[in-house]
């Protein structure tokens, strides 16, 4: 099927308490992209963290706050370099600063990430299945470093309405063959390709994805946490 | 900008010698694709593996054949789980079994990776460019787990007429402060986002990204293999 993702422009700056999913519904709406059924609507968290007051001010020594910010949100430190931490965060991700990031947040101020960024997408989600009656499926994404491999990719950190994995345990190949490639990180390759679209500079925070044949069900992105006695590199 | 994903189907069962360049081009005009100007076309590994015979025949013993390519593949084993390895390519790619893999693969064989994958992207784009005169981008791509992270995504693992990591250094975000966030891998997020439309069991080997103001160059997929002395977790 063809997909097509299309950027989300026309949000403003977000401030903790502002109705963040009827700023969204609204851009989506001005910029006649419906919603339509069977859309993903992909968010980048750091405009979910400031409408929920996920930000932390920074006072004089704004590196000493800062570091101290990601120490604060991690559980566990894998790495250190410099003044960057490589780090497990309470929902179970790893990433450096534990998610804590200076780029797009106001004067002396870092973005956190989201408490419960699931809960998050879901309260997207049902707010504008309310407002619009179309029941879509909500990512929220962060942009991560990988280990083996330079460069970053966005990945989902938030997802309601779809599964965070799409399991194709038992499906064949085109010679009958089980497939070796069983479980695909399907809201992981959403935020991948959303961010495509959206740009790192160009402050558009959110994307729709469309014509995407995806599973619907009640997936988190924590789904996607390897759990420690499953992972080889830990 | 709105970015388009094109499946390409009706590419037919590929083996060692056949012009995959041909068939890639005859399957986009047929599907009245193009291709046109600006284009990246996405290719999964496993027909460039099998139209150069990166293949591998395996003899009674199956099992014992597979493992054994897979070491063969590999220049450094990271880690073993059962009869799966996890190890280093020759190419710098870490991933499983050395990126040997008996789906979509013949009756009795294994699909090796290709022997260069970025040499390979230049090969394709060289013939589309001389059939079509159209320039286009070539991402080859194959599916890798993640530390850290369940379920898998695909990746680049070849790349011509393009940049593999789109730098952002020096960039402001909304606010005039530098991002963060600079080096983004902006052929993965390609080869995640083409999966979405192919889908690992349909037998659609390639795609269409249009749209995407991608930085052209002259990059390869091996620039994202991070080197060691940079690498926190080898």
């Amino acid at each position: 099927m063809t997909i097509s993702i299309h950027p989300i422009p026309g949000i403003p700056e977000v401030s903790r308490g502002d109705d963040l999913a009827a700023l969204l519904i609204g851009a989506i709406e001005n910029g006649g992209l419906g919603p339509e059924h069977g859309d993903v609507l992909v968010v980048t968290h750091k405009v979910v963290s400031k409408a929920e007051g996920a930000v932390r001010h920074l006072g004089e020594d704004e590196e000493a706050d800062y570091r101290q910010a990601a120490l604060d949100e991690a559980v566990e430190v894998l790495r250190r370099r410099g003044p960057m931490i490589i780090a497990r965060t309470r929902h179970g991700f790893i990433c450096a600063n534990a998610g804590v990031d200076r780029s797009n947040a106001a004067p002396s101020t870092v973005v956190l990430l989201p408490r419960d960024p699931d809960r998050s997408a879901h309260g997207i989600r049902m707010r504008v299945r309310e407002a619009t009656g179309i029941d879509l499926a909500v990512v929220v994404t962060d942009t991560f470093g990988r280990p083996w491999r330079s460069g970053l990719v966005d990945v989902a950190i938030g997802v309601s309405g779809m599964e965070a994995i799409l399991d194709l345990r038992g499906t064949t190949d085109q010679q009958g063959r089980v497939l070796e490639v069983t479980e695909v990180a399907i809201v992981d390759e959403i935020a991948a390709a959303a961010d495509l679209a959206m740009g790192k500079a160009s402050g558009v925070p959110a994307a729709i994805v469309r014509g995407l044949a995806y599973p619907k069900g009640e997936g988190r992105a924590t789904d996607l946490v390897r759990p420690a006695d499953q992972d080889m590199f830990r």
